[in-house]
């Protein structure tokens, strides 16, 4: 049983973020169609940590995929990752498995390009400045994916830790091409800015209401649970929410539930769906303020491997072992 | 990222029947305990074939462990396994994936291993006469599993082909000491078998009531669903019958559901699990006939996984790859 295997280094040399937004596109599109099999993650949890087990199964691919992944927020204290994981692709003909892929740089690398769809969909046309809250392993990817959907003249980044927020600056100003990267922990630039990226552990929200602009998107696409939420609730009420699934966002996104649980969202809120934007062409928010929440679905680990799996079919890329 | 992995071959190599017989002790004990964190696999499905995904984590061996198995039927066709699988091992601790298993051995190992506690627990102290219906995949592991546990001197195997059966005896002659292997279809030879273990992919009872003795142990380990079953329904209804887990045979076997839906076994039906008969050591089944119904456990592949794993270190088995 031959069995590929791909790492972090060589899906970071095979599959570019412009190609993963294109991904993204027919991923959610089909997901929003009911065209994807990607059922319920399966937790299990011990006193360290989770492990989740996230399948899904596609036709257009004719692929099973599986991503085992693991969140342990010890593992930082032993310079360990801390949501490690691994990607079982199976052949949708023989059921066979294929191949074996890193998951920690793919997960980061398509949560990016989500937020570059999203974005490319939703932000304004011309927007130039744009702000990123959070400095940790998903930053570098939710930045390019901005600047792959606009021609963005300035970024700021915010950390809890100014440090952070200096250091992230210094080590990627020379991948951001015509884009400033300008650290600080002033809020009053919230208002200049077009686009307003989180990504952060936060729980609670990383900038206030007052301090936004009238028209700006935010992609809220920092951890999940029904009690954290980056972003105010007075700024969700006064934008249009969209959603990567309502399955996974209803249950999960304390950005939403606790609005929903005190009235001051419907009982029947249902924020369209990323994958319905792409099917609609004459899609207009119907407000200013744009809001992008995501939860994260197996397809879009699935559509990813399928593409690494046929560009390194073609270039001869990855090693396997005989299991 | 360090992951090590195992072949079919050196699974071989490491883990005895023996061994793996004790194994499934403390396993199905700690099941029935309430122990094990094995929640519903999840099940994809396309028009080829299915692909379950089993996890199951365990605080004794802190480990996470999860398999992921096709069923392809039409696999035999391209000489394909029709069961290919693999296992990934997570540590309980860190979360990191440590190990990658083929399944395919394992699996039938595992299973095997199952029906050796069954037989050992239920089967009389000095039966030597039995018989193994199938000759497929699992055969040999059934068989070696009965042969571990009580001193036999001759087995019978029927095949729905005779000469399957025939091919299967001479196979495996020379590694069943001084058990006679002999390939029959002539089922008068039942009446003498003190233990019976049934391994095919039928639907349908492979042998009559009124063929089999008045003491007898049954093992029946064949394919699983709501309206398959190798064992006769009146032999069913004058054993005592012990499953694995209830939870499993109590939704999916064919042997005990169609006999609850007809009211010939009542609604309460309970039958005991076999990690509660390793807990009492003075369990007597209350009738002469028995019958282990197993609808299989992730925590079967874990503890085998830990145990290979563990041997492996000692040993310095298997290989690994950075991912």
């Amino acid at each position: 049983m031959k069995v590929q295997f791909f790492t972090a280094e060589e899906i970071r040399n095979t599959l570019t973020m412009p190609r993963a937004i294109e991904l993204m596109r027919g991923a959610f599109a089909r997901l929003s169609a009911g065209k994807v099999d990607s059922p319920v993650r399966t937790v299990l949890t011990n006193e360290s940590g989770t492990v989740l087990y996230k399948p899904a199964f596609s036709a257009s691919e004719n692929l099973f995929c599986a991503k085992v992944v693991s969140v342990f927020p010890g593992n930082a204290k032993q310079s360990l990752p801390v949501t490690p994981g691994i990607i079982v692709v199976n052949d949708g003909e023989t059921g066979m498995p294929i191949a074996l892929l890193e998951a920690g740089y793919l997960t980061a690398l398509r949560t990016g390009a989500a937020t570059g769809l999203a974005t490319d969909l939703l932000a304004k046309k011309d927007a130039t400045v744009a702000a990123l809250f959070g400095t940790g392993g998903q930053a570098w990817h939710q930045l390019e994916a901005m600047l792959c959907v606009r021609r963005l003249k300035r970024v700021y980044v915010f950390s809890r830790k100014t440090a952070n927020a200096h250091r992230f600056c210094g080590q990627h100003a020379d991948k951001t091409m015509s884009c400033e990267l300008v650290s600080t922990d002033n809020h009053s630039v919230l208002s200049d800015c077009d686009i307003i990226t989180t990504a952060t552990t936060s729980s609670e929200p990383v900038f206030q209401n007052s301090e936004i602009g009238e028209a700006v998107h935010i992609n809220a696409v920092g951890s999940l649970g029904p009690h954290r939420s980056e972003i105010p609730p007075e700024t969700i009420l006064r934008s249009t929410v969209v959603v990567d699934q309502r399955v996974g966002c209803l249950t999960e996104a304390g950005e939403i539930l606790p609005l929903i649980a005190d009235g001051r969202l419907p009982e029947s809120f249902t924020p369209p769906e990323l994958g319905e934007l792409v099917a609609d062409n004459e899609y207009k928010p119907e407000r200013p303020i744009t809001v992008f929440k995501s939860a994260g679905n197996a397809i879009q680990d699935l559509v990813c491997s399928a593409e690494i799996l046929k560009l390194a079919d073609e270039n001869n890329i990855g090693n396997s072992i005989d299991l």
